[in-house]
């Protein structure tokens, strides 16, 4: 703790999400040292009251808090690996973006060299840093979240989900996944109108209340589904007649000179399902597919 | 009109959907007249007041607003072509799901046998029909839109498109497309973190907060970057940026032994539109490779 009750933190990394980490805490009255391999970088946050590194040793040193920043692990370990000893003590929390065996793998090296480790994954851009649209998934050592709460509560809202450092990742990877499902929907809906030429505004209205609709009861039903392994409960419309159905999405793309190339896979997975045996239940079911 | 001031109405085809709309259309007392290939099925709606025609022909000629609600339109030419020209000055309402392409080609067919052609696109299961959660695209003719809208108006919600017919089924797959779009999202992102032993319904509400709020800002920014053709304004995470992140999404999978196999068109669609020089622009862009 620094003489203000703020917890002191180093920040490797003034990239865009950095910087705007940096600033957060610094908002926030949080002492902070920052390093960054372009030292040029470093000014913004040096003129609103950030301590420079020149080296990443000296910002090792520097306070037990240490933040990475990096534009993937690979450059994580580019930083660090020449500085390991300085690890020792230090309680690192990498909000670096990057895979669950990727976290693993660094939670694992930064213990052995006696530091505990923290995995984030940031569900935000940077202008939403410290504001209570963002928030962050934390996994790992549960001391480390605890002793850095305050400094990461600058943030925006936090979510610890367990010593797995994995953890962390797969869940950003998880809600990432489901905003480019949304994406595909989106696009691939506004592709056949405008095909017409009908403008996507023109669509807009119906769209939404129709796509939030579907997304609500489809969170519940399928949760319920796939949570009991049972796909067969309350189908009105089975994955044999969607399966049925399906290529004419397909169909009126070709006809109206446009690419349906982004719904293909599901196509396949209900073909799939379908041939397996299990054309009665619901759609959900091609989750054992991608199961396995 | 009928001696209560209802529209009567023929009814072609009584399976699942048919025989919902049959329903309907007796409960607010439009006199209904109705044929179905299997004629047991025709039983339920006989002893609910509907007058059951022995043949297309006899179906035909009971009323001038015919509704066909059959399997496809295949289904359709083979029950209307022996008895084409018994359409002459009929209202030909063509509920059954198909393209644009279908949808056009049976109108211009029915008009050159003297019919007027609406086509609809049913955007409800049976059990929603007649309750205020379903709702029908038309389009086609204005005429018969106008002449059997109280029938019409018992099924649900209704939305009329234009003289197009393929506008209805257009927009019907549309909002489709944008559903799946949704089931692909939320089917990824289940998968993820159940690899992890994680249940779908731990993450249902996390899920729910983050595509409702993702997919309310994407449809809007979306709608206007493609309605102006500029997809590089405000960019805060450019294509290129996604598109180099968007392998974690397949390397994770890779690593907890699940498929990532749903979103690979848009991986694939992401790389395309970075080579051809558009990486600083915003994700939108893809719909121009779509459009081509
Ligand atoms: N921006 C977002 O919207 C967003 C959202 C969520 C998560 N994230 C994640 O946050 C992390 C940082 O993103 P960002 O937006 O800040 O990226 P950025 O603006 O491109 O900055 C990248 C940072 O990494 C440094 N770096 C790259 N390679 C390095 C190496 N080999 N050795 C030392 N430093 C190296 C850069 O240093 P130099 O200045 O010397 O090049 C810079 O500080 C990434 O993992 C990203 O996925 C970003
Ligand atoms: N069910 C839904 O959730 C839903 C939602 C929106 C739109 N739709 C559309 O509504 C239409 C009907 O669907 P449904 O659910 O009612 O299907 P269904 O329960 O399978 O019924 C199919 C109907 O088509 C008839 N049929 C099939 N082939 C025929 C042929 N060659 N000649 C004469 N009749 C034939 C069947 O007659 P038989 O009884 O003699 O077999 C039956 O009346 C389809 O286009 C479907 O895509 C359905």
């Amino acid at each position: 703790m620094s003489e203000h009750g703020k917890t002191p933190v180093t920040v490797l990394g003034l990239g865009a999400m950095g910087t705007a980490l940096v600033e957060a805490l610094l908002a926030a009255g949080h002492p902070v040292t920052a390093w960054n391999r372009t030292a040029s970088r470093a000014e913004g946050v040096a003129a609103k009251g950030a301590t420079v590194a020149p080296t990443v040793a000296e910002a090792l040193a520097a306070n037990e808090i240490v933040i990475a920043c990096l534009l993937d692990y690979d450059s994580v370990h580019e930083v660090l690996d020449p500085v390991a000893a300085g690890l020792a003590g230090r309680q690192l929390i990498n909000l670096t973006n990057g895979t669950p065996g990727q976290a693993r793998e660094m939670g694992a090296w930064a213990e052995e060299l006696g530091a505990e480790y923290l995995d984030g994954g940031i569900m935000a851009v940077p202008p939403m840093i410290g504001t209570p649209a963002s928030f962050i998934f934390y996994s790992g050592s549960g001391t480390v979240f605890g002793r850095a709460r305050t400094a990461l509560d600058t943030f925006g809202g936090v979510n610890y989900l367990g010593v797995d450092p994995g953890l962390a990742p797969l869940y950003d990877l998880a809600l990432l996944s489901g905003m480019y499902g949304n994406f595909i929907g989106v696009i691939q809906a506004y592709t056949l109108v405008g095909s017409a030429g009908v403008k996507a505004s023109e669509l807009t209205p119906l769209l939404r209340g129709w796509m939030e609709a579907m997304l609500s009861s489809f969170l519940d039903r399928a949760a319920e589904q796939i949570d009991s392994g049972d796909y067969g409960t309350d189908v009105v419309s089975n994955i044999a007649m969607q399966a049925a159905a399906f290529p004419n999405l397909a169909k009126a793309a070709a006809e109206q000179g446009v690419s349906a190339e982004l719904l293909a896979p599901l196509q396949s997975l209900m073909d799939r399902r379908v041939a397996a045996g299990h054309g009665a239940e619901d759609l959900v079911g091609v989750i054992e597919i991608l199961k396995k």
